[in-house]
C-alpha cells in the first residue's frame, strides 16, 4: 500500500474554522482548491491553496465536504454535477451516521465515499497534530486504505479505523459529555481561577478547548448523534441523584 | 517574619490518607508524633514520624486535626485535657466554616487557631507539593503567619491567605464541581478510552484525580460546604435546559 496519495490535487468545500484547519495541513502535501460561497475576497490562503469556483474544486480527484451537518445534502447535491468517475468523497464531520447516509444517497455510484472525523480542532491542534486521532470510515469503495495510509505515514495522525454506527456511539459519549459540561460550565459564568486544584484546572482546560466550537459542531456532536441524547439523560440523572444523596439529611 | 517553625515537634491527629501526605512531607522538617486509633501494630512510618498516645501527640506545640469533618467535634474534646497554653491547632479539612466553629466552640481559649486547606491530594501530590496551593485561614491568634511563611519557604507551596467564609465559597465550586462530576462519569460504567478527544482526555483525568477520595472528603465537600448545594443546583439546571435544547425539534 503506497503511503502517497495518488491524488493531483484536493478540493475543500467550505473554508470554516475547521476547513482552515484542513487547508493548513493538507496543502503543503497536496493543491488545495476552496470552495467557500462565504469565503470573503481577499481572505488569506494558506501557501499552496488557492479560492476557485464550485466546478473546478468539485472536479478534483478527491473533494472533501466541509460544512456543518445539517448543510451537507445541499452541498452534495451541489457538487454532483461536476464530480468526476472515479474521484473520492470525503467528509469531516463529527458524526458519521448522518453524513454517510446523506453522501449515500445524494453522491453518483460513480464516486467513491470515505467518512473521516478528526479527533482535534483549532484549539486542541494548537501545538501541532502529530500524535492526534482520526476516525476513517469506509463507506463505498476502498479510498479509505490510501487515505489512512497517507494520514499516518505523512501526518503522524492516529488512525481508527471504525464503521459510522460505532463511531457514533463511541464519539455519543467522548464528544457528548465533554461539550455538555463545558456549556454548563460556560453558563456558569466567571468561575474561580485563585484557589484551584489541579483537576479543576484539568476540568477547566478541558472546557476552553471545546467551548468556542461553532454553532454547528456543537449541533452535530449533540443533536445529529443519535446515541447523544440517552447518554446525555444518563448523566443528567446521575448528577440528580448524587445531589440529592448530598442534600440529604444523613 | 522567620520562615522557621518554632515549634519542636508537631502532633498529628489521624492517619488516613490524608495524615499519611502530611507526615511524608513535614516529617522531613520536624519531629512527627501520630496519634490514630485505628492505626494498626507496625504500620509503616516516614523517618522522623513515631505513633504514640493521645496524650503525647496532643501535647505538642503544633497539633493538626486530619480527620473528616464529621469526627472533628469529638476529636476537639479529646484533645483538650492535653492541649497546652499557646499551643498552635491547625485542621486541613476541605471546607473552612464548620472547622473553625467546631475548634472555637470546643478547643480552649489559650490555643492558637488556624485553618488550612491544601488544594491537592495523595493523586495531585503524586509528581512532588512544590508550586501546589494551600489556603490558610487565621482564626484565632497570629500563628498563620510563621505557618503560612514556613509553607511558602520550606514546602514551596503557594499560600493563599484567606476567610473561611471566602473559602467556602470558592470551594462550593472548584471542588463541589469537580468531584459532583466525577462521581457521576464513574458511575456510568467503562468510558471509551480508544476513540477520544484532547479535551475527554483531560477531563478523565480530572475525574481520576479525585475519584478515589475517601467518602469523608467527599461528605465535606458536598454536605459540609454551605455553599455547594446551590452551586450542584444551578449545574443541573443548566444542564437539564442544555438537554432539552439540544433533544428539541430547533
Amino acid at each position: 500500500m503506497s503511503c502517497h496519495l495518488t491524488f493531483s490535487s484536493f478540493g475543500l468545500l467550505g473554508f470554516g474554522a475547521f476547513g482552515r484547519l484542513i487547508a493548513a495541513h493538507l496543502a503543503p502535501h497536496l493543491p488545495c482548491l476552496i470552495h467557500d460561497p462565504a469565503l470573503p475576497d481577499g481572505t488569506a490562503l494558506p501557501p499552496g491553496a488557492t479560492a476557485t469556483s464550485l466546478a473546478e474544486a468539485a472536479g478534483c480527484d478527491l473533494v472533501i465536504l466541509a460544512m456543518p451537518v445539517a448543510e451537507m445534502a445541499a452541498a452534495c447535491r451541489a457538487v454532483t454535477p461536476h464530480l468526476r468517475p472515479g474521484a473520492v468523497v470525503a467528509d469531516v464531520g463529527s458524526v458519521k451516521l448522518a453524513p454517510a447516509a446523506i453522501m449515500q444517497a445524494h453522491l453518483p455510484s460513480h464516486v467513491a465515499l470515505v467518512g473521516t472525523h478528526p479527533l482535534f480542532g483549532p484549539q486542541s491542534a494548537k501545538g501541532g497534530i502529530g500524535g492526534r486521532k482520526i476516525a476513517v470510515c469506509p463507506i463505498r469503495g476502498k479510498a479509505h486504505l490510501p487515505i489512512a495510509a497517507f494520514l499516518r505515514a505523512r501526518l503522524g495522525l492516529r488512525v481508527i479505523l471504525t464503521t459510522p454506527e460505532a463511531h457514533d456511539r463511541e464519539a455519543a459519549t467522548v464528544q457528548g459529555l465533554t461539550h455538555l459540561i463545558a456549556q454548563a460550565l460556560t453558563r456558569m459564568g466567571p468561575l474561580p481561577s485563585r484557589m484551584t486544584t489541579a483537576s479543576f484546572d484539568l476540568l477547566m482546560q478541558a472546557a476552553e478547548m471545546v467551548r468556542q466550537d461553532p454553532p454547528g459542531v456543537l449541533a452535530a456532536i449533540e443533536s445529529a448523534n443519535p446515541f447523544a441524547a440517552p447518554v446525555r439523560t444518563e448523566f443528567l440523572t446521575l448528577v440528580a441523584e448524587l445531589d440529592h444523596g448530598f442534600s440529604g439529611p444523613d
